[in-house]
């Protein structure tokens, strides 16, 4: 049986998703916790990795089992054996060739700033905090100059091993609610630390460093050290897998 | 010189407001912080103790001291001596006879519950979960028969030494954003856990245990017993403090 997950977690005391040698994952934890409900040995396949410190609102994934706990049980049993800061908030049984990470179609990150003049102690957890008034409206202009298929070779880590830097931003919207700015961005797949250094670019928009109009230069430029920097990671939150 | 501060803190770390002799206080941290910063003994006057892991988004504190940094400048120079899950977001100048506790007219508290199948790693440090469905608008009856000049000892932890049991409820609202329900409250003055065992009252009105009329009954009854539980500290926060 394949079954499919749908997790929330504070990333704030793990080394990310995926199993580490020398530090506690996600992925370990959640492994840990299947296998001892099943009495087997669980592989779990997330739909891709959060880095260290990084939340999940909507991780999904997926591993097989012939455990006989019933489906809509098996959150329950898995829960029981999970720290508080990881939750399964949902189980299906998915046809056997379902990948979380190759089924994926795309995905959404939000990237949240908190803009005031001191920072917050409730926000620290889950936001990157920024002093400086930010120029929304400039903000937005840039973003819109993301949206699109394009080569973002530019916005990610330098370094990053993968076939093609060509990724497909369905949407990014730059949402103000009193102190706190939400970035939310879709897109049928992303590079290794592309929304952090995307938040950190906008972000460099925002407090006036750089114009709005430079995004398409940095996206033809290629090269990392044209964009911004990268954002920490509490700030990062992933929100949804679609399929 | 008599300085007003206005303080962001997240309770979790702390037992509370107020210094004890065994565990880490935010006063004590807060008088620590200042008196490295002005050279002098320091001693903090709250609006009222928070308990152990309750937040606040305003609590307010004054003190005295002959410091000459520049009032502006103060909550600079203290939060670079404060951890970060403590902040001061304002200092002022007050009259001599300002006492954060005495002067103080009203107080907004609110106690976030999070109603949903499973609880949420992402807001469990701010909020009780409970996944019940709850009857909004059985809640909001009750709430309206709490608002108003009540004795309100059976909404009082018992034995706590007070001169008088009567306070003014101003307002009590209950407000639903999805699965986040939020109960907001002003009052010219608290009893020891009252926020709490109201809040653990409504939720009891919320499914279904209790009738929303009992609340009159409660009242009149002036006995704890007959009120709901003490809802868990970290769905509570201090939201501001009228003077």
């Amino acid at each position: 049986m394949n079954v499919k997950i749908l997790l929330e977690y504070d990333g704030t005391a793990y080394c990310g998703w995926q199993r580490q040698k020398n530090a506690l994952s996600i992925q370990e934890v959640l492994e840990t916790a299947i296998s001892s409900i099943t009495g087997e040995t669980i592989h779990v396949i997330g739909s891709g990795r959060t880095d260290s410190g990084v939340h999940a609102l909507g991780q999904v994934a997926n591993f097989k089992t012939n455990t006989r706990i019933p489906i809509e049980k098996l959150p329950y049993a898995i829960n029981s054996k999970l720290p508080n800061d990881i939750v399964v908030k949902h189980a299906e049984k998915v046809p056997e060739d379902f990948h979380a990470r190759f089924s994926s179609k795309s995905k959404i990150y939000t990237y949240t700033i908190y803009n005031s003049q001191f920072p917050s102690p409730l926000l620290r957890r889950y936001s990157y905090f920024c002093s400086k008034p930010l120029d929304i409206n400039a903000m937005e202009r840039a973003a819109q100059l993301l949206i699109g298929k394009h080569d973002f070779k530019a916005f990610m880590a330098s370094g990053s091993p993968v076939k093609s830097t060509v990724r497909h931003i369905q949407r990014l919207e730059v949402q103000k609610n009193g102190d706190i700015i939400r970035l939310e961005i879709q897109a049928n797949g992303f590079l290794y630390n592309m929304v952090r250094i995307i938040a950190g670019t906008l972000l460099e928009v925002g407090i006036g460093k750089r114009d709005a109009h430079e995004m398409t230069s940095i996206i033809k430029s290629k090269d990392r050290f044209c964009a911004g920097k990268t954002l920490a990671p509490q700030g990062l939150c992933l929100v949804k897998v679609v399929y």
